[in-house]
């Protein structure tokens, strides 16, 4: 793996996609991410999708990287051995990463009771600590209602605002860590799943929109807002996004289809300027029904080969299995993706960090280890037990390694 | 503002929203951030959502707590100046973060010649160079395809690949910024959008499921994919969502609508386990059915009432206007928010960073700078510039403060 945050000590007791992708995100970069599960595993490790024998390609997709240690959660001695595991010696050590309540064994002050420069990455659903998942926060912020023609909420089907709660975490957990290493001082961090939506909506200016205009945007099935961009059919039954934004990237569209000069006549047809984004995006389905015949007499590859080099903004519409089948961004000439045997799963394509550090190349892409995998080797590393009391805590069910 | 990376200074050259947005999360934790334009604003000044008067909510949004330069980016001087400003003396300084292609002035190569330190964060659209955007890279990644009813493609509305490129960037800068500090190295590090998506994709089993069981999820309208999900109408005109993924969450969900004695005949009716997760997903279409009338027989608010305290995850549909105006979680009554008057756009509500940071409080959110609000005071500050020297570059165009 890279090494770029080597040294780094993260203790993750997560479920779902939003902490593991977080502790993933920094896995993949070298961290040493401890990942401690129930005995049973967590609640998650059945999710689907799943291959036909029933292991979780979701599971082993974000935890690829981490180590695994099992612990009877439920415990006191489990929880005493978890909690040592965040108190572990070592400067990059000290930090834990969760989903789950903080109370108890896992509150911030009972954590820094034993370590003072404890950090503590918490994530909740709202900031008062009440419960929200994706699902329930993406009702909630207003794009379901714009997306798709708008006659009925249409769900984003990519849990987005669990992927960027994952990579602000991640963020979050780096900047603690300056902050430590520059003060001493640990803290804790919280995260809201519902504000990482609420800024999101307020940083792309739609709150302030609603709020200072009195209107909103609409749903506009696949068109661009405020710009020119939609989609369109080809004659060999594909479908095609194209996008023109600023004013180059209109004359080249108009420029690569050869339609510049009747572009003249949708303006003056409209009445407005569509020299100018504002005015494309008025006159967007004139200049829609324009395009749309060309696209219409042309396969896929007749498009590529017209736009091949025009820097038209455009791209086919893939399922995921043309994305593996089809795309060369997914496959192995990508620096990114490697072929890796995960166990329980079989041999596929499986992408690293898309981050590339001119410092620390990329490396393996270390696949998801069996529940349990690490368990012994963590207590006897970061804990220093001896063989024969790690024996003693398999034996009485408070830890254990991969089933037999 | 949050001082928990007070001394990080990064200069961004930037347009659109994944890097702007990157630049965002650091401004917002103390990061000084200077975002240098050409003097006529960058590409995506006036990108919608806009004011009545065409002040740009989106531009506003994604660069509040920045310091604003303007400088003649398309002459020698203008660029020695910018690059100037990379390299000015200070131990968190000399970082730049870009999505604009990176040759000339702005090669690492070149930066780093005159700052040895220096760390280039760099956007590009695919991982050999070439263009590719949001809308693009989306159409490429298989969601729209399975997003609604799979009649057609369906593009989200939320930019996701890029709100998450940007956090990539921010988790990108600290790492290399920690690498730096531990060893004193700088680096290029290079990030494609399409790669954002690519990992995103594989890391949630996308690609392994296409790629080992020659399946692939399937358009399912709103419903969750392998567990039990779905919207509902309510008598009131209003819909809910409504998630039941783990075993105490189904069970919360039917003790509460009273519910529990008839799925056990679904549950026959069907001939599956609806115990188990995989089951309730084969049998959702009569799960849902049992479950329609009863939210159809009740008001939003009587829903709320209904399932208050009980666990059940749910939520309302809500447009952005219904966000800002019924949200509480969307007020300053949520630590995130703040009222801010932003200058040529009015007084709003305003989100902070949705990290919490136990060591440093959020302060103020800061509005978006006035383009070229800064140029003076940075030119003076970071280079040590006279008023005489700043005022000829005004006077020659190579700099320029804000518009009279």
């Amino acid at each position: 793996m890279s090494a770029i945050l080597k040294g780094l000590r993260v203790v993750e007791l997560s479920a779902f996609v939003a902490a593991p992708l977080g502790g993933l995100a920094l896995a993949q970069l070298g961290a040493d991410v401890v990942q401690v599960s129930p005995i049973a595993g967590r609640i998650d490790y059945d999710r689907w999708p799943v291959t036909d024998g029933g292991t979780s390609l979701y599971w082993a997709g974000l935890n690829k990287g981490k180590r695994s240690v099992r612990l009877a959660l439920d415990r006191p001695e489990g929880q005493e051995i978890a909690a040592a595991l965040v108190a572990a010696p070592g400067e990059g050590g000290g930090i834990a990463l969760t989903n789950l309540p903080t109370r108890g064994w896992m509150a911030f002050e009972t954590l820094r009771a034993r370590r003072a420069d404890t950090i503590l990455l918490k994530l909740q659903g709202n900031f008062d600590g009440s419960t929200a998942v994706d699902y329930t926060v993406n009702s909630a912020s207003g794009f379901p209602l714009v997306t798709g023609d708008g006659s009925r909420p249409v769900n984003h089907v990519l849990p987005a605002w669990d992927v960027a709660a994952g990579l602000y975490l991640a963020t979050g957990l780096l900047a603690a860590e300056r902050h430590r290493r520059l003060t001493g001082e640990g803290q804790e961090v919280a995260l809201a799943l519902s504000d990482v939506m609420l800024a999101t909506v307020g940083n792309l200016g739609f709150l302030a929109e609603a709020q200072l205009t009195g209107r909103q945007r609409p749903a506009l099935g696949n068109d661009l807002y405020g710009a020119f961009g939609r989609d369109f059919a080809t004659r060999d039954g594909r479908r095609v996004m194209v996008a023109a934004i600023s004013d180059r990237q209109w004359a080249v569209l108009c420029r690569a289809t050869g339609l510049a000069d009747r572009m003249v006549h949708v303006e003056r047809a409209m009445g407005v300027d569509i020299g100018d984004e504002a005015g494309r995006y008025h006159a967007r389905d004139a200049i829609a029904a324009v395009f749309a015949p060309w696209f219409a007499a042309r396969s896929l590859p007749e498009v590529a080969e017209a736009f091949q080099g025009t820097g038209v903004l455009w791209g086919p519409y893939q399922d995921f299995a043309q994305l593996v089948a089809e795309d060369p961004r997914c496959s192995t000439a990508n620096p990114m993706f490697r072929e890796i045997d995960q166990p329980g799963a079989g041999r596929h394509l499986a992408p690293h960090s898309p981050l590339a550090f001119g410092a620390s190349p990329r490396g393996d892409v270390v696949p998801a280890p069996a529940l349990g995998q690490h368990t012994e080797e963590v207590l006897a590393d970061l804990l220093g037990l001896p063989s024969s009391k790690i024996g003693r805590l398999f034996d009485a069910g408070i830890a254990a390694g991969v089933d037999a």
